[in-house]
């Protein structure tokens, strides 16, 4: 096997330039020489040991992903980007662990990676106790947390980088009471994350706001079996058959996000209701799967991406987890994207009186 | 950091002992024996050194897995199942890379896993080109590779786990003929993989059993853009679109996949076209979201779990590439799902005199 000696001969140039070659840091390079190092690294095969760089720094140039399921649209958005932006951007692979939010699963798979050498994850994980995140932390391990937010006044070695789901409630709820709906619901599954939580509360502000939370529900179905992909779609749909059948039903439905919604969608077909004529559906998210629905779904677009980047960003910028962590970073969804799923409540719907 | 000697000491047992319990090798164990062991691995936090291990077999317990893009379902659902069925039989973390199914990019992650260690790759790819793959096995990697079929009579260091393409395309196409239906369609995108070759002679071969060769086209749209995820059902949408404005348009569609057909059927219903009074269409994969689409889409069952683990099996039991591969293992879809999408051609059509 070529050495980093062999490109460097091979080339006529010093092994620091080789290095640079290797580390991206060519700005200042004479394109010719650049060009012949790197020639000279196709010709003899060479390539950069990270078993060596690993024993010489502890760490490994790979980065850790934990996700409840990879299957879930949503996830696999994000693990696309966060997987492209840390190779593209750093150099690392990413190795990636479905958890089902399970905490034995997670912190196995902490465990393993601390065993690989990798000393940096983004963790999905929104389970209330995050006590398997501080032990690894505490063992080495830089952590970026998605879709949780920081405990006021508690100094944790853990990153947050979160969508602001309070706002994300408030926004949908608010839009369906501008649509006239005054029964509202909040569709969710069993297992209050961090996340749900917030945009619970962002539902509840909102109905407070115009004097309808007498007539605000949250509808929480599942639990999700053990895939946790389709499951969430699944529960949706079962929510929504039981739902159609309350004669006091809702008129307008927040969806925790898109999987829930579409599903919800589903389930109101099949019970016989239509979208919107018999009830109003938002989701959050913004998967592209929304925009092909039909109804195509009214939703909060979560900017996946900026929010992918800023992750690996943070996991990769801090050079050891003993700095404390920077302040949690949150985003906002970017904008409320109408579509069909949202209209005006049945007429006999809006004859009944309201209590405000 | 504790050591293997630790434990032993700890649980005053010998290491083979520990190394045991380690692998998984307690069957003949005495419980009191494997609970000494089990409780000086949690109070000394041991965890076996992966480093170690590889620094001793040049080996490493990581599995990587290549992807045209992990956003696009299916793809997230494969993962899924690699990922738990590696980590649950055979103690495998899964590094996972999307390359947008460009060649620069599966040979670059490949090159990575070389330098990991890592000597087991699931390939997701259909590229036409596979001297990379071959490449890789040449430097003693053992590669699996879904989708695509061994060359006849060439010997190839590489195994191959696929779905029988072939029939599904012919499955799906006598389903619309059963129908009634006389102008069919494929609808792909473009590139030919050889998955998506061999569906569209399954189709053709239909066709031509019921003597409707000359009113059977392929619609091939696109290229995909560079997210490869969303992309696909984009890609239908807009082929529907054009197709829609076609007076001889087909009324019977078999497409590509669930997520082509999905935009497809999105695209009709934006040209004022519904399904399937005025055109039927039929997908291939059986994602959950062929399930909750409005109208429910009737598609043939890939066998998603069976298939993962039939991979992550292949790619673990071989001890070296040196191994000839074994023979290619083909898949049938698992069955035909009747759902809404497919009904009979639309009265005035079928009126039209067919040439038989």
């Amino acid at each position: 096997m070529s050495t980093i000696q062999d490109v460097a001969r091979q080339a006529a140039v010093s092994v620091s330039t080789v290095s640079n070659v290797l580390n991206g840091r060519t700005d200042r390079m004479r394109p010719e020489t650049l060009l012949r190092v790197e020639a000279a690294i196709a010709e003899l095969q060479f390539r950069p040991n990270s078993l060596a760089r690993q024993l010489k720094t502890g760490q490994t140039p790979l980065l850790g992903l934990l996700v409840p399921s990879i299957a879930n649209p949503m996830y696999g958005m994000i693990a696309r980007a966060v997987e492209t932006f840390a190779q593209e951007q750093y150099g690392y692979r990413v190795i990636v662990g479905n958890t089902y939010r399970e905490k034995d699963k997670e912190a196995a798979f902490l465990e393993d990676l601390l065993a690989h050498g990798v000393r940096r994850v983004v963790v999905i994980s929104s389970l209330a106790d995050e006590h398997h995140l501080t032990q690894a932390v505490e063992r080495g391990m830089v952590v970026v947390s998605f879709d949780r937010r920081a405990t006021p006044g508690e100094a944790s070695g853990i990153d947050h980088v979160t969508p602001d789901n309070f706002e994300a409630g408030r926004l949908a709820t608010r839009h369906l009471i501008a649509y006239g709906h005054t029964r509202l619901a909040f569709a969710t599954v069993a297992g209050l994350t961090v996340g749900r939580s917030d945009k619970i509360r962002g539902f509840l502000a909102a109905a407070a706001e115009a004097g309808l939370q007498q007539h605000a529900r949250v509808l929480e179905g599942g639990p999700m079996n053990e895939y946790g992909d389709a499951a969430i779609g699944e529960v949706g749909r079962e929510l929504a058959k039981s739902a159609a059948g309350d004669p006091h039903r809702p008129t307008g439905v927040v969806a925790v996000n898109d999987m829930m919604a579409l599903g919800f969608m589903a389930g109101l077909r099949e019970a016989g209701l239509r979208v919107p004529h018999d009830m109003s559906v938002v989701g959050m998210d913004g998967l592209f799967l929304a925009e092909i629905a039909n109804p195509a779904l009214t939703t909060l677009q979560l900017p996946v991406t900026e929010m992918a980047r800023a992750m690996v960003e943070r996991a990769m910028s801090r050079q050891s987890h003993l700095e404390p962590a920077a302040e949690e970073q949150v985003f906002p969804f970017t904008r409320l994207i109408e579509r069909e799923s949202v209209g005006p409540p049945p007429v006999s719907e809006t004859k009944v009186p309201i209590t405000r």
